[in-house]
């Protein structure tokens, strides 16, 4: 089998030993998409230590280690995330059959992540809350790397609401328990409204590769994210349910009228951070599961 | 070395064999606590599937595997709760060394659970909406086992405020982003707001049983939970950093002057969902880190 297009190994003997020389490179490459950061203090501090990835700059050389992906898929389960990535090992024609993979967040149980060439595949757990952990420390991953032109996806099961069972919602724009395509972030105890626009360009390629897979029902469309599975989605099988069958109906059929087809617990924040950062495009890729579970809602 | 007190083996044979049977029983324990759900629709299902913990009420004989539960310990990281479950074998004197204790959850990579005597150790992921899913299930999973008289604990490293490194803090309120006793609960496209009340007495006697451990500086406080690790508690290292280290300060000022003494990401959910479900006191005693990270929002 022949190597990786851009292996990890490959790069290594191109890249600089340090992080510093790579920062000095960062504004002559024109025309490439760099991947940045928004806070002026990052660049002042001395080391930066990503802690639910159990790296940090002064530690490993994320040029090395990083600075060839190109593609990074983010997904709740960390079992999927790794059959994810050993399914990207053969597709790309990676060298070996992958079972060598190792988590590169092996020093800690709060993500995995696998890499395969430019491929870069991590879990993220569940809800807004740990998904931003998670992109905080990508970003800066990938901004310490000097990536370039990256683009992210988020794939996972959801609920989907009006839609065949295991069909595949690519999500055009990202919206709120009210139908809204904001993403509010608590800053300490200010709250500021944030934009969840995707690509659409990138949507609409994704929907024509899956012209090639007729087997899955694939669509555009919103993806709405809510902060609980239980009584944020309607569900009448809680712990605590304090609403009828009828009105949950209701709340899923106005969601379907707004454009809603599917539900998960990630979308708003992962659309709000990805698009300040220059990692192109960022539509979740969302599939809707065949099992009771999610068609319940439907 | 002696048996567990309370062993699952040993209820196994006291225990009838089905849900049904267990369910009359319900009111005839005068005087016992019994956990209770919130959902009338609940009993009406002929299955209840607890997806996340790969359990279900067909499946698996709940009240013979869990019966006997009087204390449940819930901490974010899953070999932390491990970690713990292996040390409460140990205190509580039960046969063989622990190291055969099996994740009882291991069909399901969302969470992970152990069991030793009458002690239930989970995990529960980072934040209100991964927690939240547990706490769900949880209460659901106590309820089909007829459990009673259950107190329910929060383990977890935080990050302090004005206080030594390593302290450990029992809270005595938990308090949101704003300093406020509440939790803003979005059902639907509703806002409930829920008290997040604790048990002082609970508190107390954790603080009393502290005196017996002097080398951990131990205190009562308020507790903060944030939606966020990053811009939520004010650090300045994050991808994302609008605000000024003034301006952090002044918020972590304000904040200690309300008595918060410690920040984490979960307490507001979990207080105001076990509150509601009879589960004794709830109050999560939240370790502050003493690495620099924490000592960090100082």
């Amino acid at each position: 089998m022949s190597g990786c297009p851009l292996s990890v190994e490959g790069m290594a003997s191109v890249l600089p030993a340090s992080n510093k020389s790579m920062k000095s490179d960062r504004n002559t490459n024109v025309g490439k998409k760099f991947v940045h950061v928004q806070n002026p203090y990052l660049d002042l501090m001395d080391e930066d230590i990503l802690y639910h990835f159990a790296l940090g700059t002064k530690t490993h050389n994320l040029p090395v280690m990083f600075g060839d992906v190109k593609f990074v898929c983010v997904g709740g389960s960390s079992n999927r995330m790794k059959a994810f990535a050993l399914r990207m090992h053969k597709e790309l024609g990676c060298e070996g059959d992958g079972e060598e993979m190792k988590d590169i967040c092996a020093g800690t149980d709060r993500f995995c992540m696998y890499k395969t060439g430019p491929v870069l595949s991590i879990s993220h757990g569940m809800g807004v809350p740990s998904i931003s952990v998670m992109l905080h420390e990508l970003i800066k991953l990938l901004y310490h790397a000097q990536c370039c032109d990256v683009t992210i996806f988020r794939i996972g099961t959801s609920g989907g609401i009006g839609i065949e069972p295991g069909s595949v919602v690519i999500t055009d724009t990202a919206v709120d328990s009210f139908f809204k395509p904001r993403f509010e972030q608590v800053i300490m105890d200010s709250i500021v409204t944030r934009s969840t626009e995707l690509d659409r360009d990138l949507a609409e390629e994704l929907f024509t590769c899956s012209k090639d897979f007729p087997h899955f029902p694939t669509l555009i469309g919103h993806t709405m994210c809510t902060d609980d599975f239980y009584e944020g989605q309607g569900r009448l099988d809680g712990a605590l349910c304090s609403y009828s069958r009828e009105k949950k109906l209701d709340y899923l059929k106005r969601a379907y009228k707004a454009g809603v087809r599917n539900i998960e617990m990630e979308c708003t924040v992962f659309a709000a951070i990805c698009g300040r950062c220059g990692i192109k495009g960022d539509p979740p890729g969302c599939w809707t599961s065949p099992d009771s579970r999610n068609q319940a809602q439907c």
